[in-house]
C-alpha cells in the first residue's frame, strides 16, 4: 500500500533520516513526543506486525535499540520508550509498520496507562489457556 | 539482579505461563489494561532493551509477534500495542526487561500520547545530526 511513509523512504517528501539500509529506513517523527522521537521502518510496505516477516522484524528491534541507545548517549534522555501500534484501533495512524523510538525524561508528564485486575481467576486461566503454545 | 520475574521463571512465584523455550518466558500481566495483556522476557534478567544481546531480543520480538498473532485470533483483539518501557522516567516498574503485547478493541477508552512540533526547522536537523548514523 502506497503511504506517506513509501513516499519518505522514496524522497519524494522529504525527512531527517537518521539510518538506512537495504531493509530499514528510520527518520525522526515530526510530531515528537519528545524531540529524537524516532520511527523505524521496513522499506518494503508491510502493513503491520503480523505482515513482516521475522527477518525484518529483528533488524527492526536490533535498529530500533541503537537508536535507542544514542537517545540516551546524545540527548540524554532518562528513559525509551518503545512501541508498535498495530491497527487504527491501537492508535495506528499509518498503514506501514513503524516502532516508535521515545526519549523520555523525569516529570516530563507523560502517563503510562494503568492496568485492571481480572475478574477472577477462572477468567485468567481461560484466557491463558486460550493464547499459550 | 533478582526481581519478581526472576521467580516467576523459577516456579516460586506463580504465573499464568503463555509461552516458555530455553531463552525466552511469556505470562500474563496480572494488572493487564486489557485481558490477555502478555508480558515476554529474557530468563536471563537483562535489566532493559540496552543490555539485552541482539539475539535475544530479536527472539523476544517474534515470540511477540507470535502472541499478538494469537490475541487477534482467539481473543478478537481489534488491534496490538507492543510497548517496552526502559528505565523508571520511561515508566518502567520491574527492572528485568519486558516486551508488553496488549490486545486493543474498538473504544476500549485508551488514548496515545499526542506529540508536539518542533520549535523550529534547526532544532530538528541539529537533533538529526546528533542522531545519525
Amino acid at each position: 500500500m502506497e503511504t506517506i511513509f513509501t513516499k519518505i523512504i522514496k524522497g519524494e517528501i522529504p525527512c531527517a533520516k537518521i539510518y538506512e539500509d537495504n531493509q530499514i529506513f528510520a527518520f525522526l517523527d515530526i510530531n515528537p513526543i519528545n524531540p529524537g522521537h524516532t520511527l523505524v521502518i521496513p522499506k518494503e510496505s508491510y502493513e503491520n506486525i503480523f505482515e513482516i516477516p521475522n527477518e525484518v522484524l529483528e533488524k527492526m528491534i536490533v535498529i530500533a535499540k541503537q537508536i535507542a541507545t544514542k537517545q540516551k548517549e546524545v540527548l540524554n534522555a532518562d528513559g525509551i520508550n518503545i512501541g508498535m501500534n498495530n491497527g487504527k484501533d491501537a492508535g495506528q495512524e499509518v498503514f506501514h509498520a513503524h516502532i516508535h523510538v521515545i526519549p523520555r525524561y523525569k516529570d516530563d508528564g507523560y502517563k503510562l496507562w494503568h492496568g485492571k485486575v481480572y475478574e477472577s481467576e477462572e477468567q485468567k486461566i481461560e484466557i491463558q489457556e486460550k493464547l499459550k503454545f
